[in-house]
């Protein structure tokens, strides 16, 4: 284990976070908030802890699968712990845990809560809250690699150990390369939005929280009742943006290099598309049912499809009071999540469907015990260790799940809300059903169940292996 | 495929099935009440039905994997239609759905009833019910095995589609005297129980259909309230009695053949007891806390969690009132269920140990790329066959779950009792929460989601395989 290496690089991140803290500081000093020397204050203590951290480059920089976890795990972890400072120091949110709760929940795109009433906060603290989605949507250690591309010696297990998804590689052949498009691709993306939103008449600080918050699918609003209030074109705008955060990022980058075809045949994208219009018509048509035939009910529909889908989590209506069928489908895509390389949370469209696959394989081989099928994904074969991981993950994810909705139930709120606690962080939804359903907020959960909760932020966030391993034993044996 | 054989096994199974419907008609006789026409007709009915269809053996015997799980989903499928006609033709459930749901109830061992009061069903009719645990509890099939052994050409294939479990073999290298052995357990066992409970005063019908249930880990009770009627005494008895059918049979096996120590060494059974411990525990612990301490409060979780775990489904008390925690914990055992090899539901212990032992493999290779780690229960590598299996199981088990959920929320009750309306079907426990919690039934449903539950029923009974596979069009074809 190559301890100096990963102390540099957290280092690293500690300064890249010192000059994002910048930014909140300066939406202070713009709306002549008292908040500006909190936030200036922070980032310059960050910077100098930064500094010493990484003063120069380790000799030794071998860096494998182990650093990359447990770096990435770190650096989330103080990333987190600094983030929360502001909050604790400008009294806005003075407990050290909710504080922590509401900044994991920003960094990790979830946008689940504790906050009774948003519009208490001043805007340099709502920026900062939204902001942190989007640090956080890409990831910290992408961009960094961005940044840096030289920096840190085998950079792949290091986005291997951030990026979503079953199978994370880079579209170019070279890697700092890759760091860059995908910056570029989100960072195009969210100004695209941004200025649709600024054409529909959203004020610019609006527009900029509600672009953080959909391009790192996190869902915090500045609002009390979310996106209700905006108009209709405003929230489709949000709905579509929100939908394309989801995609895997490689479509994208197919488009861009005119390979339509190869983006057409992505397997994963086709399955998040049908999922999302199967879900949105189930919605509508159980809605028109129940609350008769408006339009209204398919963009309501739309919109919470593709909040909840992609892990967003924004709601213009409290889903909360939908019939029961409609109440499934969410927190049935809750569980599907977006697709793999993209910001979105959830177990990700990729992993059920290399997971499905394997039932076929397997009733064939009952009918014929000696034909050989091998599985195949966008026409490649689905390599066994891919397939090995996914199940691990399935197994992994459910056992944790499991412990986390334990512990939560000790709380003593219905099953539903409890369930749906546990869902709606370890996915990165944000908002449950019941006590944290849209038109409620996770304060009143015990302390206890607020510490599981944020584990199961950054364990969703960072697909569970880099958070398990920091705490595994063997991680940290030097002879491995 | 081997039609004629098919048809051959399926036509014995007939014959068998009017020979056990003779006791009933016994029962009927000897209460004096008016059914023994009815059973007595049926049973005639059915063994000419059975003797056409199994007149001769057919010159080709070879069976095969597909054979065995097609014989058993369509044994199971006549079995049950067979087994319903007896109530509609009496009245006593004159609706066809709701007599083949409970009668599917009975056989697959789940529990779950329609009946509204129970208490007003004549004894003969809730003898051939409760029977019908003990008949599905074994498998109607390795009855066959035991009383035919040489009769179907590779019998392996229809224990393996019949038995429970990750991993059936058998554990002598005879399979006839397998399955001669399993039954004189499973016998053995029941009379033990019948006498201990004749010893605390419970009636000889009440007993008989107690054993039924027990043994089966099916659960139909006699009375409304279940068992909450009967001694202390009584209700341990039971307790003890479920929790003994819940282990896997092979354990009985070493214990009789004095090899204890291997008996000790089995995993899934100390797994088994584990959890049995820590869920009693913390139920008890849940309710002293919240009701007062009470030496009732160890006696209720005691039993039923034996009960939930096991898969039996009979109560002692209204545990839908319980709070929450308590609620969650007998959720989960719900999944877990019993030890493979046993009479009982669920997952099964097994699959559990499998699957999470991959966990800490992957983890491993994580860590260390190279490194070969192998898996091991009771000391024996576990064959990849095997993982796979239990990997395409839990997916599977997972995409019919979620259908199933899906079809029962069409009847908007809240979702905690759509969820363990299949949870306590699929994994054939009998009451869920809710609305079909242990104070209610099942008759509110919809004809849809009877039907969805009793193929969950069957399927689960049968896990899985033998039931997707009784459909799917690539095991019909000529040409395997």
């Amino acid at each position: 284990m190559n301890r100096k290496m990963i102390l540099y690089i957290v280092g690293m991140v500690l300064r890249i976070e010192a000059g994002l803290m910048l930014l909140p500081a300066i939406v202070s000093y713009i709306y002549k908030e008292n908040t500006f020397p909190i936030f200036f204050g922070c980032a310059v203590v960050a910077f100098m802890i930064g500094i010493a951290m990484s003063f120069k480059l380790p000799k030794n920089t071998s860096f494998y699968a182990r650093e990359g976890f447990v770096t990435v795990a770190l650096s989330w972890i103080i990333l987190s712990v600094v983030g929360a400072v502001p909050f604790i120091i400008s009294g806005e949110i003075a407990d050290p845990i909710d504080a922590l709760f509401e900044i994991v929940s920003g960094f990790t795109t979830t946008g689940a809560s504790i906050l009774i009433n948003v519009e208490d906060m001043s805007k340099a603290m709502l920026f900062w809250r939204s902001f942190s989605h989007w640090i956080g949507g890409m990831g910290i250690l992408v961009f960094f690699l961005a940044l840096f591309p030289t920096a840190s010696g085998r950079n792949i297990y290091l986005i291997r150990a951030e990026s979503t998804g079953p199978e994370v590689g880079k579209f170019v052949p070279k890697l700092k390369e890759t760091a860059t498009y995908l910056y570029a691709i989100y960072f195009g993306l969210s100004v695209l939005m941004f200025i649709l939103l600024l054409l529909g008449g959203m004020p610019v600080f609006d527009a900029l929280c509600d672009v953080f918050g959909s391009a790192g699918t996190g869902g915090f609003g500045i609002k009390a009742d979310s996106m209700a209030g905006y108009s209709p074109y405003i929230q489709m705008v949000t709905a579509v943006f929100m939908l394309l955060f989801g995609v895997n990022f490689t479509f994208f980058y197919f488009i861009v290099s005119k390979r339509i075809l190869s983006a057409l045949g992505m397997e994963e994208v086709r399955w998040y598309f049908i999922i999302f219009i199967f879900a949105a018509t189930v919605i509508t048509c159980n809605l028109n049912a129940t609350f008769g035939t408006s339009p209204k009910n398919l963009q309501d529909a739309v919109f919470q499809v593709s909040s909840i889908m992609t892990s967003t989590g924004y709601s213009t209506v409290d889903f909360d009071k939908w019939p029961e069928i409609s109440k499934f489908v969410l927190c049935f895509i809750m569980f599907t999540g977006a697709c793999s390389g993209s910001t979105g949370g959830g177990i990700k469209v990729a992993r059920f469907v290399i997971w499905f696959k394997q039932i076929g394989k397997q009733l064939s081989l009952l009918i014929h015990p000696r034909r050989v099928k091998v599985l195949r994904m966008d026409g490649k074969k689905i390599e066994h260790d891919t397939i090995r991981i996914v199940n691990c993950y399935f197994a992994i994810y459910f056992l944790i799940f499991t412990l986390s909705f334990f512990i939560i139930c000790i709380d003593n709120f219905d099953l539903t809300s409890s369930f749906t606690a546990v869902s709606a962080t370890f996915n990165n939804i944000g908002p449950g059903l019941g006590v944290c359903g849209p038109a409620r907020n996770f304060a009143s959960f015990s302390y206890v169940s607020k510490l599981v909760l944020i584990f199961d932020m950054l364990a969703g966030r960072l697909e569970i292996f880099p958070m398990v391993l920091l705490f595994a034993p063997g991680t940290w044996k030097r002879n491995g």
